[in-house]
């Protein structure tokens, strides 16, 4: 595939940090109605160009807009301002220990990405909350740059309750995450691959909560996030 | 407020049919990308311009494009593309039996619009995931019309687990759906005023499974939203 141009989408400012700066990217101004959180920088990846879309800070709560709501439109932004060839969205997770995960580790998403927190018990409608978007197998890539291959499943909480540990599950999940469905219905629908890139701050299945394991570790999963995250573009720019 | 445009966003062809069958709106060839599977409708309030966008079949699952996701991308393009002076989102919805709900109420959505499924316990993100999106007033409007004025609270599930009950009492929820909150989002962002109107399917509240009271009255209840949502659009163009 022929590769022109690259849109990465990142949920918040602290995962894109370490992206931004050893890519050199710049701040470009107001792209998208100035009225929506979302920043973007841009830069080059060999011949192609990079555009980064960072979810940016909710007016109302001066955080970044993480989870799936900002996530859709930015996917949805991206794909009709920049018309990439590839979408890539990167950022942190969850894994689980019992299926061999450790902090730090960088997942690619592999098979499908699904949802594990839209229940939706009526007949034709449970598959449609699942999702289960394919996402391309990138062949090549994984072994090539030292990743995880692993099943994404996203949920709009970072915590997880009983019920979300038994759609994880049933989903198969390696990686628990907040974004990656939600981008990956937007992918699908204008067919365009994606790749998800997952560096893991926390394990789901250990008795440290969540939110105390993902800030001890947001910053030195985001530095192994843009190591990977800038050799899988370039692997894929080549 | 001089209104010349009303945007009207409904997840649900069946919540659909009979409000445009009454208003006699007229689908309109693709408005938005054609990989899109929202559907556009357009009419008349009076002298206003009426568009309806409703979520459309998804591609790959065949079904109605319910839940958060594709309610954020249908608030982002009604306003992008009609600029609307009066948004309005409106649908089906679970009641509680303990708050005065009755199967084929319509409430008016009051005072804010919340998620109840965006679990994020890290400092400064716990508000941002509730959300607490304000509504206007709509001084009048409830008691003109006989709706019932409550906090909707929204989450991407149709059933309920006890994690969410407690969040929805928190919520101070009487009104529990799958869209509302990300379109007020939206609307926040762009200061659109948002009029939302739910009509009760099933009391969450009661042994019966949410899946099936929705089901028996999803009819009844689309014919009492219809007259409600024709009302209010008088009330609002007059």
């Amino acid at each position: 595939m022929e590769i022109s141009t690259i849109a990465v989408i990142m949920a918040m400012a602290e995962e894109a940090e370490p992206f931004i700066r050893e890519m050199g990217l710049e701040p470009v101004e107001p792209v998208f109605d100035s009225r929506l959180p979302m920043e973007v920088f841009e830069g080059k990846a060999g011949t192609a160009d990079l555009v980064l879309i960072v979810g940016g800070k909710d007016p109302r709560h001066g955080v970044d807009s993480v989870a799936t709501q900002p996530a859709t439109l930015a996917a949805y932004l991206a794909i009709e301002r920049f018309n990439p060839d590839l979408l890539i969205n990167a950022g942190t997770a969850g894994g689980f220990r019992a299926r061999g995960a450790e902090i730090g580790d960088v997942y690619m998403g592999a098979d499908c990405i699904r949802f594990h927190d839209r229940r939706i018990p009526i007949p034709g409608m449970e598959a449609y909350g699942v999702g289960s978007y394919p996402v391309p197998e990138f062949r090549g890539l994984a072994s090539a740059l030292g990743l995880k291959r692993g099943i994404i499943s996203t949920g709009n909480s970072l915590d997880m309750v009983p019920e979300d540990l038994e759609r994880l599950t049933a989903n198969g999940a390696d990686v628990k995450e907040m974004e990656a469905a939600a981008i990956a219905w937007v992918a699908d629908l204008y067919q365009v691959p994606l790749l998800a890139l997952k560096s893991i701050t926390d394990l789901v299945d250990t008795e440290t909560p969540t939110q105390d394991e993902f800030l001890a570790n947001l910053a030195l999963a985001s530095e192994a996030l843009q190591e990977k995250l800038i050799a899988a573009i370039a692997y894929c720019a080549a």
